[in-house]
């Protein structure tokens, strides 16, 4: 991956080039073995005015004529790029899949910016009503305050842990660690919502080789890769805390790798916003529902205290979430982890899995990665 | 597939509804059964501002949690959607996947429209340049008329077959027959390329029922689809008169099926402008390179005259060009061919060829269908 943050020189295709070079080498894999491509993306054609983006990242890397395709799910389309990667080596239609996630986001003024995230709202009812992103996660806290009495605290001891995290991510955004204090007296965003309970603005790409001829140092085996969709407006959802894109990806995906949510070591979770990384852990059956935001506040999904780690890379609250991208650097922390070579390495990891949801839960992706004994 | 024109009162998701319920309808597929959605559209976020239509769409059809994934290759979206609904039922990830194209461009003035089309270009080189879509294919007329010397006679030959192929076609935009005078004599948009040389904005949604386990009244075998990429930037072209993304994926389908050229009966191919049926007719080794503009002129591939006809519905230039649709209203015009229901039928249609191309070349798919004996 590259570093996640501001790129002010560089476009969508110089970072997507980064992390595709990056990608092949760490996999020993040429580009003439690359024999498909697959780009998540989310906001090149609203506001770089790129389309076609797959195929100008093929040429950029001297590809020869393979079939390339940019996948869109909002914030989980690289999430999507990595299945996609999955599925046409299982249809044997490419034998080494190049998968990248990319975007460009700060080179444009926040209003735009926010205009264009919210075109992952349907716009005929959410969108006409000026509702945003930390709007959406602001009502999504407040129900779950609601229904399960999640505090203020608990709220601001995921950004707290997660910017723990992130202090020795060197691809990380933000490496400064917040207090409780700081987090709950940051200039109020959406109620509950504060400014540190929101992830940034952020420019970055990460890559991944999919082959079913593995070789390199460390290959890593995709156990289990599943998508599902749900809920995209808020009328449409029967409940505010829980997200069933996630529900529905996350059953099929123990399913198929044949373990439990119990079995997981480590964890990438989509935490867009301080609530989001409470409602995944539920929706995820990490930990038991109506429960997670207090067992978060007591450690339970960190270094020494929890049986499992929840984003070791300090997550989307402290890496950065350019927003296309973030499903593949969930992937690039997570193979660290497997490898045994992380910056903050979870001891013993084996089974690992990844948490990529766009929208207002209109599509969710979970991947679940397990160590080559 | 819905009529494709002018539907001032739609949206993408109204659209693509409409196409959707008719291909579960013909295919005698209940909404239950699908188990994947996959949509192709090019401007639904720059135009409409609406991202995760795949998934709103599920919602509005009252599918269930299935991976719903929106893809872009700008004019060849729904080629790549209908690929992908292959791949998945390939890959053993979908058994029965409702593949849909769908675009919404007449409701935005045309400024705005033919600034969203050129995201289809790189945006460094030829979008800074002013160049537009009818002017990079006035290019390639006019590199094809130096090379080849294909005339403006030749040029207009193609709209006039077109335009009498789609007067009996009812989803058509346009039903009305031009001349040879007519041609030669309408507005100069991009030299030499005249108003009728050129496919207009349209409306419009095409779907198709993709599945492992067919059943309904006639279903057609996919025996090849096949997709490539190309030089999606004028500087990275060796050559104005083919499309590479066309030979590969066309090469390649034609190896799958274990046909040749010449054994297809009637094709439907990407005629945004006349001169792309010229160079496409080419690439797709239908007709031999640089005899392809007088062959058609002769009547080589309409009724009556040439051993195959190329767009019996009257292709882009008479049906319109919704351009994330056209790829899936490619294959519904070849489903009635092959069914022998037509409105403009080819005689014992056997085998049909569709071709949808994205950008300036950036990007193609090649599918090749059979009728079930």
């Amino acid at each position: 991956m590259t570093t996640f943050g501001r790129h002010p020189d560089a476009t969508i295709v110089d970072l997507a080039e980064e992390a595709a070079r990056k990608a092949l080498l760490d996999a020993q894999v040429d580009p003439a073995e690359i024999d498909a491509l697959y780009l998540g993306n989310f906001l090149g054609q609203s506001l770089q005015h790129q389309g076609v983006l797959a195929s100008l990242i093929a040429r950029r890397l001297g590809l020869s004529n393979v079939p390339t395709t940019s996948v869109e799910g909002a914030c989980a389309s690289a999430g999507i790029a990595l299945r996609h990667g999955v599925m046409a080596t299982r249809a044997n239609m490419a034998s080494t899949v190049l998968c990248i996630g990319a975007e460009l986001l700060t080179n444009v003024d926040v209003a735009r910016v926010t205009g264009g995230l919210a075109e992952a709202m349907e716009q005929q009812t959410d969108g006409a009503t000026g509702l945003t992103f930390p709007g959406f996660f602001g009502l999504v806290a407040s129900a779950h305050s609601a229904q399960y009495g999640t505090t203020r605290e608990q709220l601001a001891a995921v950004p707290v842990k997660n910017r723990a995290h992130g202090v020795t991510n060197p691809n990380a955004m933000f490496k400064k660690p917040v207090s409780l204090g700081d987090v709950i007296g940051a200039r109020p965003i959406a109620d509950p919502l504060n400014l540190l309970d929101c992830s940034p603005i952020s420019d970055g790409a990460a890559a991944a080789v999919v082959t079913s001829r593995p070789r390199g140092d460390q290959p890593l085996d995709i156990l289990a890769c599943d998508q599902a969709s749900g809920p995209a407006a808020v009328h449409q959802m029967s409940s505010l805390t829980t997200f069933p894109a996630t529900v529905a990806a996350a059953e099929r995906a123990y399913k198929q790798a044949g373990v439990g949510a119990d079995e997981i070591d480590v964890i990438e979770l989509h935490d867009c916003f301080s609530i989001a990384e409470i409602v995944d852990c539920e929706d995820l059956g990490l930990l038991p529902r109506g429960h997670a935001a207090a067992l978060i506040a007591e450690g339970a999904t960190t270094y020494g205290v929890g049986d499992i780690v929840v984003n070791p890379s300090g997550g989307l609250l402290s890496r950065g979430h350019p927003v296309g991208a973030t499903g593949l650097a969930q992937i690039h922390e997570l193979a660290q982890q497997l490898r045994g070579v992380a910056n903050n390495q979870v001891e013993d990891a084996e089974l690992a899995l990844a948490h990529n949801l766009g929208g207002c839960g209109a599509t969710a992706t979970v991947t679940i990665l397990g160590a080559r004994s």
